[in-house]
This record gives structure tokens, C-alpha cells and sequence, in this order.
């Protein structure tokens, strides 16, 4: 089998959708970390070899390089049941994906950045003016999580999917970045149901 | 075959992707418009029936309905050459594919619709505070997609892919968003290359 190198920083979401998804798939992977609080994705050697756009995480599958978490996470789950083959399903799953990256991880995953690792004294004033829209973005997007999951038990289907798989890391610890997932009630029975699948694996792992 | 309704704003690069990938794959839609600038998306009726997300585009499919304009072209293109088959390069457009949407459409398509849309007098302190980012953020986008491009004729492998028709919308319009294509050598040669693919369309037909 390939030999398979996630380039990393583990503390991020996006990094750890793609351990998870590995665990439950039973797929090894080796890890290498970068510190991005140390710049250490912009040095021209990461850029040159590892990816363009400076950013974590990249999944190494031989001698190619895939950048975005949601695209790794497909090419991990390639073939298995994580990706319906019904054609609406699996666009459906797509959907959510989607949506993560546009309308969840730019709220959810950023407001826990800047509370949780750069710290509020830290931020510059462009950043605090964006935070009310941060919060009322994420707020939104996890109310219609909320909604959307009402008696369901996963985002697509009648299974675990990709969709379950990404949106499950940065909700998980949205409450570091100040949102209250007591709010949320189909939004906490549903971590659980993500948390007891074979093969999971918490953030810290 | 299902019958397929388009509810957009036609203006919307956006929806523009979906209308240009029926169009390459000779599929006929049915457009159902709405006008986003007095808040159409936002009514009960549009919320309870065809988007909680209160967003265009949506893909009507039957009695389905799916948001997320590129999930919506995965769906059109599904078992055409536009997904390509290998499992690299099926990750790799899903990886330019949520790249726009992360990197490019919150700045290109943004900066697009502040100028040319909203204009500048009706932004407001938040949005006016947000522009330098943006702009540099489109920049960047603009600079990785020209240095990827290189000598490459399509984004991934050697034909047109949905990579390249969900970058062809809001890039082929970046300079109503202030951008300038002439920086960008490899893109504007690229853009020609779309452009001629048979079955192409205008974002105003």
C-alpha cells in the first residue's frame, strides 16, 4: 500500500477530520507536525515541496501532495461506506461539505482560533471588528445543524457519512471558541453518536 | 428524466456554475429566479421549502431539493468525463473545488458583488473594514491558480474538469470586483481555453 504522511498541526479540526476518518476507516498514516504559530508553513522549503497556498493540513499519498481537509478525506474514503453510491446521496454529502468550509469553519473554527489559541489580547483591531458577525455566522450555522438533524440520527442517510465525519471536529469544540452547544440538542446527541462509532478517536489522540 | 429546476439569482456566479455545467453536458434546467437584493431567499416560504439557508443556488430534483452550487454540479456531472474516475484526480478537483470556496468566492465573488452589486456607499463600517483583506485574499487566490497553471492547459490531469468550471464564474467577472486579469497571464489564457469547450455559455444567456 501507498505510504501515506499527514503534514500537520494536530490541535487543528481540519487535521484531525482526517485522522478520524483514517481510524475508521483502519487506514495507518504518519504524521508530521508543523507549529503554524511559528510560521512554520509559510517557509519557502513548504511552499516550494508540501503546498502553495502555506496552509495545514496536506495528505502525502506517495510522492503527490493533496491539500484541503474535505478532498483528503474523499480520497481516504474512497470506495467505502462513508461515501453513499446513490447519486443524490452522494452529492447530498457533498453539500454539507461544502457548507463546512463555506458557512461552518470560517465562524465556528475561527472564532476557537482567536479565543482559544491566539488569545483575545492578541487580535488586531480588523479581526475584533469581525467578531459579532463571527459569532452570529456560527450561531447560524449550528442552528441549522440543530434543525437539520431533528429526529435524524446522521446528516445524510441512515449512516455514518463523510458529512458526519467533517462536521464532527470543530462542532465538537466549538465551546472553546464561546458557543454554547447546551443550545443545540440534536447537536449533542449526535456527538455522541459520531463519538461511539468503531474505530474513533478523540482530537488529543 | 427528473425534471430539474434551477431557483437562482442569474447574476450569481454561482448559479452561473450550474447553468454553464448543464449546458457542457446538454442537459436542459429550469430557471426560477430571485432577486437577492430584496431579499426573495430570505421569505418563510423560501426557507421552509427550498433552502433553510436562506441561499441560491438550489438544484430542484424531482421533489429534492440541494443547495451548495458545487454540489449541485457534482450532481449534474455525475458519471461524466467532467469527474475524472482515477481516485488522485477525483480528490484533486474536490480539492480545488472546496478550495474556492474557502479561498476564492469569500473574496473574488465578495469584492464582486461590494462594487458591483451593492456598491461602495451602501457598504457598511464592518464590510468597509473587511476590504483590504479581501483584496489581498483575492490577490492570492488569483496568484496560486496563475502559478499552478503554469503551462498546464486544465486544473487537474489533461482535460476540463468541474475544477475548472467552478473557477471559471467568478474569475472570467474578477474585474468588476476590482481585480486585474492581466496580471494573471496563465489565467487569462486559461479562461480562453473554457470559453471555447463546446457547449459553453455566457454568464448572461
Amino acid at each position: 500500500m501507498t505510504n501515506l504522511i499527514l503534514h500537520e498541526y494536530a490541535p487543528s479540526g481540519n487535521c484531525y477530520k482526517i485522522r478520524l476518518t483514517a481510524s475508521l476507516l483502519g487506514v495507518p498514516i504518519e504524521r508530521r507536525g508543523y507549529d503554524i504559530m511559528k510560521g512554520e508553513t509559510r517557509t519557502p522549503k513548504f511552499l516550494g515541496n508540501v503546498n502553495a497556498n502555506g496552509r495545514i493540513p496536506v495528505l502525502q499519498i506517495g510522492d503527490a501532495f493533496l491539500p484541503e481537509s474535505n478532498a483528503a478525506c474523499w480520497w481516504l474514503a474512497h470506495g467505502s461506506a462513508l461515501i453513499p453510491q446513490d447519486r443524490f446521496e452522494q452529492a447530498d454529502v457533498l453539500r454539507w461539505m461544502f457548507w463546512e468550509q463555506y458557512n461552518h469553519e470560517p465562524n465556528v473554527a475561527t472564532m476557537r482560533f482567536w479565543k482559544a489559541f491566539v488569545g483575545e489580547a492578541g487580535l488586531t483591531d480588523a479581526q475584533r471588528a469581525m467578531m459579532p458577525n463571527k459569532i452570529a455566522g456560527g450561531e447560524a450555522a449550528l442552528s441549522l445543524m440543530d434543525e437539520h438533524l431533528g429526529d435524524r440520527t446522521y446528516f445524510v442517510g441512515d449512516r455514518l457519512s463523510l458529512a458526519d465525519i467533517i462536521l464532527y471536529p470543530y462542532t465538537h469544540v466549538a465551546e472553546e471558541g464561546g458557543f454554547e452547544l447546551v443550545r443545540y440538542p440534536a447537536v449533542q446527541k449526535w456527538l455522541q453518536t459520531v463519538a461511539a462509532a468503531p474505530g474513533y478517536i478523540e482530537i488529543s489522540a
